[in-house]
């Protein structure tokens, strides 16, 4: 039997718990949400954690040994997070870690650490119409997606999404608004994977959905580790005979 | 008459001051070398900022707003960078300032801070003889420079360079050690442009060489704002009409 | 004085002729229109050709040597363009020649050569509103033009587009009918720059846009040649010193 | 059980009929010891095709509709591949088959109808070193390579090698001679995936090397299709009400 993919769901876990609209939609935190869409899948192994589970935000140096892909979801709060759990992430990722940043995560710390670029947008929260296209079908995080499908009710994330190029856009939003969204993209930063995925606002039950949690669980796949390993800077011999000393 | 590019060559300023060997290459520093090379070329205007300077490392906010291009050599003194310094730095580069990292700066903050990776290689400081070999020969960084060009005596850094994927591979190197490396790399983060240059240990006076000084002219030239703005993250009205609620 | 940019505008220029709805709106064919905002930007000369010019499709060797960048606009004779004049075309772009192909010229033979790809995608016709947005804002490209701009009536072009990767996507279409398009797309192929742009139905008066006719000056220097110059396969003398034989 | 991939070993199969030393070599066609690395791996089936096999080249629709993986080499006859069987595998690729095309299928009608560039680069003949340094270690196609591994005689094929920016560079090539080239190299085009490896010339053993053999078996596991399946262009209906007739 395959080994089953570990994924750490992270939550900041602020809004389920002092807002009720947000407690009505996801009563035991988003994360939990986004966990059985996981569980469901059949493939995967599913922890949680928050910014206030513990001193280390639920991301001890075991825990993030024992994860295979990060699913980081975080809004009002991203300055809460340590710098030096920051830290821990990133060589995490870089050493082979996957990273699946979603909705309100573009301005976390980890993924502004992961890009270089402020990782800023537009946006609007009058609760419209988005369509979510697929532009990469052939990409393993397309795997089963239609050509295209809708959300009846989201937050706008609208272009220019400020990122650095994409190693894929998987998918691009339109929004009844009028914007439109590179609203699933990918990268690669050492030897981790990072996709980022837009759709997700606390106030709609958008985790629930069945193609954005088949987004999610392709996306764990791909994302999971393919090496891990510590990268370093050695000093080495010469292979070859130097002359020219 | 065109309007000169306004270049601010940085230098951590430190070997040269310590060590004999080096201050017999580089006696007024080595960023006074990049510098002549600069206005040998004509259409540059060049400051020079290093560590010790000031309490900002000569890179106040007024230096980096008259800033258009921005190099930086560093060594062995890359933690004694201010962070509030290389968030001052990184502003300007997602704003449009260019940015050109030299040798030993590819474990400077702020070169890591744009990758998002170690940035770790491989190396080995034994003189040997390398030979760069012009790949993207229609790139602007390659623009006069022959198919190949050979430095006597470097210092060898090797594959595998912890980088993101490159928006072009300009350069790579062939060492007479046996290894090879993406000696000239581009990338794009926010509004700027930052370009990786291998060549230049501080033992060796490479930055004298007339086909080093051609790359870091052209690579300057490349690099200078095309446009130069803040980035914000502004909520937005809709452009359509909105049926959704 | 700068040397000007020497563009040849190449049309189909078959509709213009047989159907009045489009002679209505472009009484000398499109490319004349194409031609006139070149001219006006004032640092373009224009010349034209088009499919029954003569025996060679007005792009004879000389044309072709003489020509920095040719737009392509071709729709319901793709079939017709001689593979003989195709493979110049190509033979001159991997020299160094910019190519910008227009709306339906996405199906001709010389993008598709270029692409390697079907380049199809979907599309209707049925006058509805297109908006375009700014997605690199930083891109020669996109200088000068807003965050966004609008065409009242357009055929509409929708993704899946079946292009490479592009270089960079510095346009992202949102359509009335609810798709989206990556408008604007840029590649490189040998030493020649190619820019695709979406717009442009010939019942529509497209070309007379100011914000169009900016974006096609804008792509036509961009896409002049960085050098232009035979491309070989030679066989070299090594060195340095073999020791294996 | 997994299903196994069905791999297709092209091979022109000249030199090994007309030529001793290629015959002393490879004395039943280079094909067949590729295929062996592949059967040895125990997870592909492997048939054969050749241009002598029949009035197609072997590769009748039937093959290829029966082809997850083509691996294509060719040299002194690229010439004679017909066109129409060019176009059928053209087809085949757009539509999800792998492509893996080796050392002198540079020059290929197939890989330069799929690359849109000239493929051209410099070359020598004297028999000398090679060492390969895996650049993305985590690429699939990477999998257990070591960080370099070398090829004691081998033609040289060096930059600049006028091929679009690949997706990935895989590997970087040093020659004894002094040159670089990038060895291994992927592309994505419609849905399928491309992989031009440079080792194997016909007078060497270089086919049954373990590590050409370990990337060879690797590239085919991650060129397999994804999906499969025809690219149309379809005229499609509004999504959205129009209002701007």
């Amino acid at each position: 039997m395959d080994k089953k993919i570990r994924v750490t769901v992270w939550n900041e876990f602020r809004h389920e718990i002092r807002h009720e609209n947000v407690k009505a939609v996801y009563p035991n935190g988003l994360h939990t949400v986004i966990g059985e869409g996981l569980l469901a899948a059949g493939d995967f192994e599913v922890q949680y954690a928050w910014l206030d589970k513990d001193a280390e935000h639920g991301l001890s140096e075991e825990v993030l040994q024992n994860t295979d892909v990060l699913i980081w979801w975080g809004h009002c709060a991203h300055h809460e997070v340590k710098d030096e759990i920051v830290d821990r992430v990133q060589k995490h990722i870089q050493q082979g870690m996957g990273l699946i940043v979603l909705h309100s995560g573009h301005f976390s710390k980890i993924f502004k650490r992961m890009m270089g670029t402020t990782c800023s947008l537009k946006w609007r929260e009058v609760g419209e119409k988005e369509r979510i296209w697929t532009v990469e079908s052939a990409h393993p995080i397309a795997q089963g997606l239609p050509e295209h499908f809708e959300l009846p009710h989201t937050e706008m994330y609208g272009e220019r999404f400020d990122i650095p190029t994409p190693k894929d856009v998987v998918f691009i939003t339109w929004y009844e608004g009028g914007e439109v969204f590179r609203s699933g993209v990918t990268f690669e930063r050492g030897y981790g994977r990072i996709f980022y995925f837009a759709p997700g606002h606390e106030t709609f039950p958008i985790y629930y959905d069945e193609n954005i949690r088949k987004v999610i669980a392709n996306a764990a796949r791909w994302a999971a580790p393919r090496i891990r390993k510590e990268i370093t800077c050695p000093s080495v011999k010469a292979l070859e005979e130097i002359k020219s000393k």
